[in-house]
């Protein structure tokens, strides 16, 4: 399970936009290891360099150096199965009538092909199969007769879906969310500017304040100069549809994203699955690192019911992670595949024998792992293994920007907890429940996207059933008609 | 002075078109040394890979695999002053409404910025700054409303300048050739289909055979399944506008263009140099390897005038090159940059020492070379160094898709030949006439483009005299009115 | 602080031994990220492959199918600053009058250059500055005329310092460990053979299983075809020196050394802190990753004292770490500089301010980073931080095979513990007592390589106090007369 | 058929030796693709890179920067077929007793298992198969009781075989050339030094001066400062045995070797061929670039003897190379290598077809690019292919440091000319005399070293018969006692 992307823009006041989008990129590098890219705009004209690769692979000194320019975006973006062309790193970049564009998105369009097939009615030729060109079209087209706050308000009226942009129109950097904010994306200070991003761990990277969320359907405009920023709200919704998973999963720790620390929900659900499902073990014991906030909450919960020194849970590591297993790692031959699982993660024995345990951890997807873990465990002799999990059994796949998994590969989505259970080999299995996940987050089912865990999604997304009433918009009745 | 590109394209019966594709950018990678790119299509969808470097390094087997179907196109693009991006590596690919398109050019369009300004005003947005995308847009723009063949005469209709096209749509294979036939382009026949290649030493390297030049202003597009092609004259002129250029610098010697073969052609010059200005020295030497043809057809002509043995000439090489000085090569400090020149090209002091020589080259261009050459061999004891250029004297810059030098860069430009000499430091100096060319290539003055020689143009280009009556299109008349 | 090196051996039935090397290594990772090498022995000859960079770079699969055997053995080593050679990758390997041998060492010999010395006398050139290739000479020189057992014994009564040696006798495998025991190295039993390694958790790797560790002044001689192995008590001293850093910092904590897991003792050395200076504060927080396990044990054994819930203490992770600021990273300007710590550890606002906080660690070096994390954490709103350390203050250098620094850079080389409390900018510190050390390891002061903090070493090195009886051997009296 | 080896030294004022020896390093690099390596020493330590790679893969302006003094040594090397090892790598470097050593080998030593077994006896271990490890360990010992010059002078009398070699002791430069003279080696003078180098290009790329061929058995010691040089005719012959194949093939045409420049003798060798074989056809042809030299003395040769200028050869190229490919060329499959053979060669139609060629090269070995080139011609319509070659049949391998081809490999070994002309398909084949050659060089039969084309050797190699009186030396009785 993989985030899609993650976007920044700056605008400062003299200072070379480069370096600070290079470190903000750094700090989202979570977001996406497939591809970055920069672009910057000096006054005169565009500076890009977009690569397939890591933030720190991508770019030297030399590079930094040549993208001038104190105005800015960035996007980093997820790994996805090769293909022949590197076709869909970004920023997208294109030149137009009236100046040149840059655009970063995280997100998914829900009728990107129905805008598309209008905007190739009308003449136009694609480079890529991304949403990104599309918008970037539409966009440009809007810009003939629209300014620029009437023309993102039009594009804005024409796609539907998920979406957290960075655009640069010249030397202007806007930010903009969806009308149901589904991805994240926040305002910050730095000392001579401003700063969007997709989580506010790059503004603190930056040394920088975060100033707050962009809203739901805003666009906000950063002053040339990063003077300071102007906001328009140009789509109101009733409801938000924000992305739980964003807070259960994807988001750095340290990131405040729609005003709930990371951090601190994933410890308040911890709290909440020990008030839920709470089990009596030996030990308490994180899948690293996914799992370490929620168990510490699940463990100081538990402690805080406890009545005497023996009720105290043990909290301990069980399990250890080696951090050197990555990109270049040959793959054992069939018979040597059961050690490669122990070189990535290998049972602490003494931990672990003779005792019953509870194992904590974000989310279930395939199962493959949680079997994996179970199996390692009871092998180092665990007389019982116990998984909570911090989130809901997921159901159903997302379609607003994530690399989740197809609605067969999810072991959740067809049956009960007690198969999911009996699968994996554990022997008891409790998950979140909703109300819980929506409580951690100082919100409602009413104001989160579920699809996920209930297979109804906030969006009008062609073969599923929506909660809520949306309709896409009629993509070609606010057409532009640029040419007539 | 660098070729700006070569093309190629294939449609064959069964066999995939990757690997021919691969081997005939082999034999033009002395077109093109920045990057290649070579785009397949297998009846259902295209694939791509294009990339900086040379043919070498950018594919490797599993690229080849991946590339798809049994038509194809291919490019290699010259290397250019090292900018951020990777703008213009070919061939360009697009998707829109009627399918796909593929492009891959060698020239240069003289009114490329008119029909970016009038295709943007109809609401494109463009990736690049190169004259590829200009057209691709522009037919794909016609195509949504014309058959192939009409789309593609309107297009020539609405482009000025020159170019040899391969272009893909789908799977069909086009090649196309400007009015005037500057940049050359030929059919071949393989044994299970056509090649389309700027230089028919590429159709040698599939063990093809040479069907005939495409003429100037025609289309010719290769059957699927390769059992034959259409042609189609869509447009005429009276004369031709044929580069000389690439008989006496850029083509290959194996190759035969315009129904001339290189080497001959040459051969040829070399010859009329002897006749026009032949000196008698102790001995001949050509440049290498630039030289070494006309230098053999000098030497020819004169030992056949020679009367006795006595007045036999010498006929040695005197230079020798480092073939191993590449692109890695670390550049000698200041004071040891004299000892760089000769790392590159040695003198063999005793063929030249105390002797008067004759040093033949194709031409001259800034005359750094050529002070070099001639101090080498003073250095090295020649008595006297007359040296003999196979093409009359540059003085302008070209504006049809080489990489000459500005005016002001140019050592012929401003003065006589005597200045040159003088520049230089040979003890004599000719260039060939014009007319010596004109014969060589079994042409006339008024089928040659001889814009760098005389500075009059056969296109209209700003600012620039033209040699005959020409004049750009009106781009916007014949705009296919594609959304009303 | 870098651990020097971790070195591996395996004798296997049939299976070649290249890729249980291969994730041997991988799980040593930790112990040397510099170079990498694995020298195998099929029977008739030694194959090799030892290069810079991390195990996942130096090998393909390719290296590993010609490396064949199924003996061999494997080294990974530390970064240095860079030099021109890579001139002490190992396994060293060499061909000499008795067949081949290859080495491979963690350690430092104290009397490597008059080792040298006299083997230079003896007409032995060398091709590298390290220990490991006089030990190879050395015993080259003894198996001249000894068998292997007995010129093992003969280079152990020669060699003085800290080693965990694997060699190769063409192709049966040794370990060898020093009569103190400084280095760990222990025996492992896989499927079809034996396995020597720096650390248990590398024969985790490979699911096998733990036998025992190699005893100090013993030699282990695998058998070949993996039936086996032998064990020979060469050399027996009253006491042991094992370096105690391997449990606080270097080993992984997955590990079981001289019988002491390592998790377990970090555990305990973290509950020692807690009963030797436990500090009420609100919040108990781990340096990332180094001092989660000690702060674990720590809030433990805090709650287990605790009488109410309000007791209880929050136990939080405060510091996010960036697990991908890695080799490429561009460093920051000057003034960018404090960006550059928050890019690597970002403090979460909300679990620190307004907050007095307990941050633990096991060790301070140089103090650099204790001075920049007690500054962030002071700046994220922090009243106070009070540091707690796992391990007692290092007041010299370690001469036994770590890198830590010289006695200048020791910011506790000088002083007091007040001064360098005063230095960090914390409101309190406290390190743990040389004696919680010996308890938490089951081990006494006599029996502990306790040089770092005492400066008082239990070897004799030059111009240093030694805390034992102990001598360097006359190197040569022992001599093999080799070609008397 | 390759050249082993080249080797170069410098001594200079005050300028770092590493740029001067980077660049005699690239006009060597024709002699080895293999490997490159400088060693420096700066009077205080020895500097040293050494990797696999052309000289212009292997250093980048940083290594050439840490490359300290004056005073250094380089070599390039050959290609071999693919090993785990880059085991030869040179020059080889160690530290002994006295200093430190590094040499540079070009050649072939006939007894170096004897030496070595020799040296393990005494207690000696290698760390490569290479002949240059067993001449420094012979020089070291015998340095520890010697001065240089005995000691060098030792070790010649215990090594027997091809050999020149660049030496340095700290930071003093020798060069040595094996009694017979069989490999190249000269001295030059730049501005502020002096030079030794396999070939006196490298001496020209340094704006140098040749001095002189270093005579067979002499050893010569650059001053340190570049002040002079002093030589010691250290071992004497009657006649020398050098190596015709140097001036036929390896060597640059460019350089000047024992007294006769190599262009020159080529052109006399072509020459000769005429003489001895000549035959009238249509057209004279050189098989490029290697056989160039040969055929314009060839052709010059058939001009004078011309009557009329009907009797004039028409000298044409015939057969173009692609300059292009190189090592990451994708082999076509089986059904495509025709097509390769004109990806490399590609011949020209119109100066071939309907003609009878001459076709001229330097030298066959296994007859395989012969027969693809006679093919070639034929396909391209030639009536008639004389070859014509400017060597004698190649009947033997070579010991002295060429890699040649074994003699079953070899098409001329087995049998008549007459065989060789109809297994590669000309119409009529010649072969150069021996006599010729020894003329063209200005030598006799007993100076050169002609067992490639005669099966008997100057040296004495195991079953192998020898054309004059010599024996190994008795490595062990001039052994020096080092040890005792």
């Amino acid at each position: 399970m993989t985030e899609k992307c993650g976007v920044v823009g700056v605008s400062l006041a003299d200072r070379a936009a480069a370096r600070p989008l290079y470190y903000s990129l750094y700090a989202l590098q979570h977001r996406g290891q497939e591809s970055a890219g920069i672009v910057t705009h000096d006054g005169f004209q565009q500076h890009s360099r977009v690569e397939m690769g890591l933030v720190g692979d991508v770019f030297d000194e030399g590079d930094l150096d040549s993208l001038n320019g104190s105005a800015g975006i960035g996007h980093v973006r997820y790994p996805t199965a090769g293909g022949v062309n590197n076709c869909c790193a970004q920023p997208f970049a294109v030149s137009f009538k009236s100046g040149s564009l840059g655009l970063a998105h995280n997100g998914n369009l829900v009728n990107a092909d129905e805008l598309r097939d209008e905007l190739e009615g009308m003449g136009h030729a694609f480079t890529s199969e991304g949403d990104t060109e599309v918008i970037a079209h539409d966009l440009a087209r809007n810009l003939l007769e629209e300014d620029l706050v009437r023309a993102v308000k039009r594009t804005m009226g024409r796609i539907h879906g998920s979406y957290a942009l960075t655009v640069m129109h010249d030397d202007v950097v806007l930010g903009v969310r969806d009308p149901e904010g589904n991805r994240p994306l926040c305002i910050g200070e730095v000392e001579d500017g401003y700063v969007l991003a997709s989580e506010s761990a790059a503004i603190d990277t930056l040394d920088g304040d975060l100033v707050r969320d962009v809203k739901p359907g805003e666009l906000v405009v950063l002053e040339k100069g990063g003077t300071g920023f102007d906001t328009y709200q140009l789509v109101e919704r009733d409801h938000t549809a924000h992305c739980f998973f964003e807070h259960v999963y994807f988001a750095r720790p340290d990131s405040v994203i729609d005003d709930t620390l990371v951090y601190e929900a994933r410890r308040d659900l911890g709290r909440a699955l020990w008030e839920e499902s709470g089990v009596e073990t030996d030990v308490v014991m994180p899948v690293p690192d996914s799992g370490r906030a929620f168990a510490s909450g699940y463990a100081e919960a538990a402690n805080e019911d406890a009545t005497t020194d023996d009720d105290l849970v043990e909290f301990a590591e069980g399990l250890m992670k080696n951090r050197y297993v990555g990109r270049t790692f040959i793959m054992p031959t069939q018979d040597e595949r059961e050690r490669a699982v122990r070189l990535k993660l290998n049972p602490i024995r003494s931990t672990v024998e003779g005792k019953s345990v509870t194992l904590i951890d974000d989310s279930i997807v395939r199962g493959t792992t949680s079997t994996q873990l179970v199996d390692l465990l009871k092998d180092a002799g665990a007389e019982a293994v116990h998984m909570r999990i911090g989130a809901p059994p997921i159901v159903a796949p997302c379609y607003m920007g994530i690399d989740m998994a197809s609605r067969e590969e999810l072991i959740a989505a067809g049956g009960e907890t007690e198969d999911v259970r009996e699968a994996i080999g554990a022997d008891s299995l409790s998950y979140l429940s909703i109300d819980a996940v929506a409580d951690a987050l100082s919100s409602t089912r009413d104001d989160l996207c579920l699809g996920c865990v209930t297979g109804e999604y906030p969006y009008d997304i062609d073969g599923e059933p929506s909660d809520r009433d949306v309709t896409r918009p009629d993509v070609g009745t606010e057409a532009a008609p640029a040419d007539d």
